[in-house]
């Protein structure tokens, strides 16, 4: 299938000055030297930047880490694959007589690399502002159901991930005491980490939950020390 | 040493509309959950972008790994320390008393945090085209020092590391003959790679040109195929 730019416009509700720009965007690097790589690395730290700043205005509360892994859920491979795959991208690729052989279409790198190259492909054609538009309205979805509880690890495992990162003992949670009656019963946990000459107890409705709250009891010491 | 808005202003050559955020762009984590970390992960993908733009406008040739190597000779701690070194920013950090005690105000780390939630801080207070402005001032001697050549490693070192990463066996490299007198000899050498059923054979001024003028060959073979 060779390029078609009409096509190829509608599906990306975008319209090229330069349409070798856009023809650029969809050549692997399979077809020769001249093709999208180019494209691909400024797109990628274009969508870096309008995702980030995204993030900094939606999570005023969100620290360093949490918007670092809520960057991740959008700037990644799988993300960008299904971006390109909702817009029928795979059809449009130029490739190689062997990528295309060997089902380079529907090849999740080559479709991710595809749609950051276009990124990068309306931001020279246009500007920043353009490119910026264009992804709110395609990863709208994507941006829309970014959460901080999902990028918040649980307290468990970041007691845990912060033990072993020090070559520590895990922690060693112990059940205490079981009170109350059925449906209505309170769990007491006790939490003990070596590095720190304490216990920390927490109650709750279920076990789990119990764990957890010792478990951020510990992570607030070792904030503290 | 307290925050010092204009004497800050001065060394940066920034007016802020909004003071407090330069402030928190020099608020180090140890002062509190109030510090520059949101602004850093800001101004860092704002200098990722205006560096890859610059990269790709001037470096019209250079294909992505180049552009890669390139960037990352900007865009890493030393450098941006570098950079907070000679606009004295040393003095200006907001720490809390232990990083005081243990020298912070020169730990290149935290310096170059700095930097990149200044960034981030012009960013917002302003603009993108304002953050442009002021990275494209303050990194100027190291984006005119850039040059592709520095990217590029040599022949050699890319033939032994694309042997080694596919668990080959490196190259090895005869002298088959010199030729000439003193100062005006020629050296023939002759690559032999395990991989490929045949030898390449270069000759330059020295042994050592000689001898990347053959992994040179080895490598346009290796691209063919």
């Amino acid at each position: 299938m060779s390029f078609n730019l009409e096509r190829l416009q509608k599906k990306l509700g975008v319209k090229f000055d330069k349409p070798s720009l856009l023809e650029q965007a969809l050549t692997h690097r399979s077809i020769g030297n001249s093709n999208n790589e180019r494209l691909e690395f400024l797109g990628d730290s274009i969508l870096g930047f309008v995702v980030a700043d995204k993030i900094y205005q939606k999570f005023p509360e969100a620290d360093e880490g949490i918007m670092s892994r809520l960057r991740a859920n959008i700037v990644n491979g799988d993300s960008l694959a299904d971006v390109a795959t909702s817009l029928r991208l795979g059809e449009e690729l130029l490739l190689g007589p062997g990528e295309l052989k060997s089902g380079g279409r529907n090849r999740p790198s080559i479709l991710s690399d595809a749609v950051e190259a276009i990124i990068g492909a309306i931001y020279k054609d246009d500007s920043l502002l353009a490119a910026q538009a264009w992804i709110e309205k395609h990863f709208a979805n994507k941006l829309n159901a970014l959460s901080t509880q999902a990028a918040i690890k649980d307290p468990k495992t970041r007691l845990q991930e912060y033990l072993q990162s020090r070559g520590e003992q895990v922690p060693d949670y112990k059940l205490m005491s079981t009170t109350g009656l059925d449906h209505n019963q309170l769990f007491t946990v006790e939490c003990c980490v070596a590095i720190i000459n304490q216990t920390f107890t927490a109650s709750a409705s279920s076990r789990k939950k119990a764990e957890q709250k010792s478990a951020h009891k510990v992570l607030e010491k070792l904030n503290e020390q």
